[in-house]
């Protein structure tokens, strides 16, 4: 079997080497080697658009992360089924991440650590957990695991989603009808959504000045999620307390972007879900055997509405 | 009744007005007032070495926090009982604390907030959950709390005290002799120990170096408990990756301190376990009323082990 490795990110060299121990017989390509273009299998990342359309034997296409928009972003797709990865590991990483960040915000430590620069010792109130309701925008499998953990460390929780969905001990809103009251009622807003059409650009000052005062927001979706500018206005007017973005719609964020330094904000590196590469690669693994014998393969998104 | 309040801390104010809510009959004097040396029960933080034996009709000394080394420090107390507060709110709040301060090191939030402030965008390797043990020293209530909380977080946990316990989840040193095999396992070492003559300047030099390389520190009992000198050599050095402390021996930490400026030492201002001045007055008059029907109080402690 040839898997052509597709993505404008390089060559991925990881990603085919923990494959390979667990597809010995499987060759690699990696585009724009010609023998890529008569591959089986397409492991995608950001592809370039229009190549996986030339790929005559292709069964499958896989990404190696749990997004899909990268590959979506292609408008000459050819109909075969995508999948993406789902991986608990990925989940229970980003749940870490959120509640390190929900923390932060609570218990004052971007106060305490922007005074500690300066050597100024000061110590706030201590805020009520009730007082600090999370809002999760996306309740897909990162999502309620986020919501879970946040849940069980005593937080209340609400979540908004697409379609309604039941989840225990959090109050779900669903659709454009009750985002507004689902961002008002939110202290720390964390966005997990997908990437599509209706989602980008949802974090703009319209949406962003719904929250509560003094509320602050943590991405770990997509850069294209938020309107940079809508954020630093509300942020530098003092209606937001800050925010923790882990992703930006260029990356690494360019050392001039005015969000390295804007009191309130924290920048990580795209760190907040890191995947270990043999855990995606017995996800594909699998998803491979299963094409071989006839099954579905699991994680199979719907390009209509983008996850 | 009449309650003193003996401290060298100031009126305590707050600590007068949630008491006069819960004991409506009592009258409040501040030392030094010289009412308050007839008073029968004596709230202290830090007393003026000597006072309470002046007091005559004393029946009860009542901390208002959980320690009281601040009141064993007096040569001179008289032979009544001494009460701390135990509060669940409060060891809640210290585990939260904790929490955040192991998922700052083990998702190497230190280095990235440091890279942050100069621009720099760089991704470490994700670290395995199960290779960040947390060594606890100090298997109290709020001990206990935290290895608890860390433990259902999936952190392998070990927990050390002067005599064995059996906590589910918690591999238990004792004893000066484990003392060595505790600290070598110890990943990120979490000192919530009381303050005695045995663990005054227990995190010395010989203590630390005992622990793995790249280990980190979090104080939250005493400043007493370190050696400053020890651990800015071990961080400089390279031997230690660093520490959060939230205590100090003299406090406010003075500007001109280094911990404030030696890279990888975040300084917290007495922050991880502040207790609300409601629970701890509802704990203090529930002693109160129990002594007057003639009942113990609760958490009495030892003044012969110091806590």
């Amino acid at each position: 079997m040839d898997i052509a490795i597709v993505s404008r990110l390089g060559k991925l060299e990881f990603m085919a080497q923990a494959l390979s121990e667990a597809l010995p017989e499987a060759r690699f390509f990696h585009w724009p080697e010609p023998e890529a273009l008569s591959a089986d299998i397409a492991l995608c990342w950001a592809p370039e658009p229009g190549v996986l359309a030339r790929m005559p034997n292709l069964r499958l296409i896989h990404s190696i992360g749990a997004g899909v928009d990268s590959i979506l972003a292609d408008p000459h797709l050819p109909p075969v089924p995508i999948c993406r990865i789902r991986d608990e590991g990925l989940a229970r990483a980003m749940a870490d991440y959120v509640l390190w960040s929900v923390l932060y915000f609570h218990r004052q430590f971007d106060r305490v650590i922007a005074n500690a620069g300066q050597h100024i010792w000061h110590r706030y109130e201590q805020r009520a957990r009730e007082k600090m309701r999370v809002g999760i925008m996306g309740l897909g499998s990162i999502g309620s695991e986020v919501a879970s953990v946040l849940s069980q460390h005593g937080y209340p929780v609400s979540g908004w989603a697409r379609s309604r969905k039941d989840m225990a001990g959090v109050d779900v809103y669903a659709g454009d009808a009750e985002l507004p009251n689902f961002l008002e009622s939110a202290n720390v807003l964390v966005c997990l959504l997908p990437l599509t059409a209706e989602t980008e650009g949802i974090l703009n000052h319209r949406h962003l000045s719904m929250l509560p005062e003094d509320a602050s927001l943590i991405l770990c979706s997509r850069g294209e999620h938020l309107v940079v500018e809508d954020l630093l206005e509300l942020v530098k007017s003092g209606h937001m307390r800050g925010a923790i973005l882990d992703v930006f719609t260029s990356e690494p964020l360019p050392a001039c972007s005015p969000l390295w330094s804007t009191p309130g904000i924290l920048v990580t590196p795209h760190m907040s879900g890191l995947a270990k590469p043999r855990d995606i690669a017995s996800q594909i693994a699998e998803n491979i055997a299963r094409l071989e014998r006839g099954e579905t393969p699991h994680s199979v998104i719907d390009p209509s509405v983008g996850y």
